[in-house]
């Protein structure tokens, strides 16, 4: 039976991919998002069908939201400022894009007795972590503000889930590419491509490039999504989502070199460990308990990245 | 040498004795405080002292926070939402008191390059720990919005000592008692000193008397806290804080029983496993990092409780 789903951040890199697979699914989908880093022409394609709604407006916003979630019985939280990196002349972004949004969010489900949800965290909740790959039960010690307001945000989840009888999905998204990406140069992709548009000689490299992470191309990851969703039944659901394997940051600059057919590029490093202040240089999932529910990622991180890279040449 | 400290909840039952502690030890102190829980009489053996003065403004006031913070090396941050009971009638209370209070706080010493810290934090950022006693490694599930915005606070805090230079010292204390202890009914001493004066035939206990926990004196913390401070020196130092002992709520009650000098008191269960929603119902911490640093607690949780309740009678 057809159910009426709230994606925040619809109109975003991973939401819009979302909001297509579950009008594949027969949902009738509202795309809520206030187009501070979401697109337009990210949802131009769902716009004509008649179960697509999309409603541009903040989370912030207690009467758009209250408004949006009439009739709503599943959400899934995607919303959040997206960029790691510290802003010196927007010190609290992360508290309130993150944090206080999923605050108001949970309050207003918690009003209206809507009592599903996913939410977007991430990898950067554990920081630097000695045990590689990590599991769920590492202890989280965030190095950025980014990663400390989405742990919040668990955290206030879970407390929701005992206190209100919420069931919440959470999950730990390894860097996740690919699909309507952002053309706008946030992503390390799209950083190199740009940067050797400018200059195809040179490519200034963040870090001293051994920085590695784990990739997931953004249609396995919603896959994972409705796969836990569908397979793990407790109040608190919280997994790991990604591959266990891992990409350095030089070979990303290579495979962008070669897939723009280009020679005897330079690289330059700046040389620290860290791409910048609350990066963190080397991470592994542990994703034994996604596994544990039968879902495996199709693609490694190179392949992931590689399709990242052809996607973003192939529209700009 | 004497340097200048802020204590934030400078009027609290932790927070003055930590002002008095600080004086004792040469140092200048500034109490900060709004009252909201805090108590003037608590202060007030300390005021003729010409190295203490009392604040008495919101830690959201960034005009009064900021002018209080003027010449401050070192602050001890323990103004807070006191009641793990979430309000119904005001839902953002914790976020509020708790997270965004220590957001402002985090920013304004961030401005001034004030890189020093203590956090009272709690055992509820624990939740449910299928591990007893709960080491300080054991994976966060608060229950509660109290330990789920106390949680967002150590990890903005752990973010901050990452990107700013910053060193803290987080606790996650035990409960706590005793010293210039509320007298408003909102301890379970207090609250059965309370019911047994208006009934002391019949006394009524939330739960099913079974919950057991962990006590400590507040003098008792409040100087394991300056033993941490002296012999830990990571960037960001995470401790519980307390005995490993607990302590059931059934004892307790017997215990006031007892020193009320009453007999043949019924005990009225409300029969729950937790008291409220969101009361963790038993926890023990594991201490062993703390004793590795050389502290041990003095007393039982029986032994402070019963101090705790004489001290109570004493005043009032």
């Amino acid at each position: 039976m057809s159910e009426r789903v709230l994606v925040t951040g619809g109109a975003g890199c991973i939401g819009s991919e979302l909001c297509a697979a579950l009008l594949a699914r027969g949902q009738e989908v509202i795309a809520y998002d206030n187009l501070s880093s979401g697109k337009r022409e990210h949802i131009a394609p769902l716009t004509n069908n008649p179960r697509f709604r999309f409603v541009e407006a903040n989370v912030h916003d207690p009467v758009a939201l209250d408004a949006a979630l009439d009739g709503v019985s599943f959400v899934h939280h995607l919303a959040a400022n997206p960029d790691v990196k510290f802003a010196d002349d927007e010190p609290d972004r992360d508290l309130r894009q993150n944090t206080l949004a999923t605050a108001a969010l949970l309050d207003a489900m918690r009003r209206r007795g809507i009592t599903q949800l996913t939410f977007s965290s991430t990898s950067a909740v554990y920081g630097t972590s000695p045990v590689q790959p990590i599991p769920e039960s590492q202890p989280c010690r965030p190095i950025s503000l980014y990663g400390a307001t989405k742990l919040a945000c668990e955290a206030m989840i879970s407390a929701h889930t005992n206190l209100f009888g919420l069931r919440a999905w959470v999950f730990r998204f390894a860097n996740v590419v690919g699909g309507r990406v952002r053309k706008s140069g946030k992503t390390v992709v799209s950083d190199f491509i740009a940067k050797l548009r400018a200059n195809p000689r040179r490519l200034e490299i963040l870090g001293n490039g051994k920085q590695a992470k784990s990739y997931i191309l953004v249609g396995e990851c919603v896959d994972a999504m409705f796969h836990v969703v569908d397979h793990a039944q407790d109040s608190f659901n919280l997994f790991n989502l990604g591959g266990d394997d891992w990409l350095s940051v030089t070979r990303i600059a290579e495979m962008v070199v070669e897939e723009l057919g280009l020679n005897n590029v330079e690289f330059a490093y700046t040389g620290t460990e860290a791409g910048w202040p609350g990066d963190i240089p080397r991470f592994r999932l542990d994703v034994s308990a996604l596994s544990g529910l039968g879902w495996r990622v199709k693609h490694t991180s190179e392949e992931a990245v590689r399709s990242a890279i052809r996607g973003i040449l192939a529209i700009s």
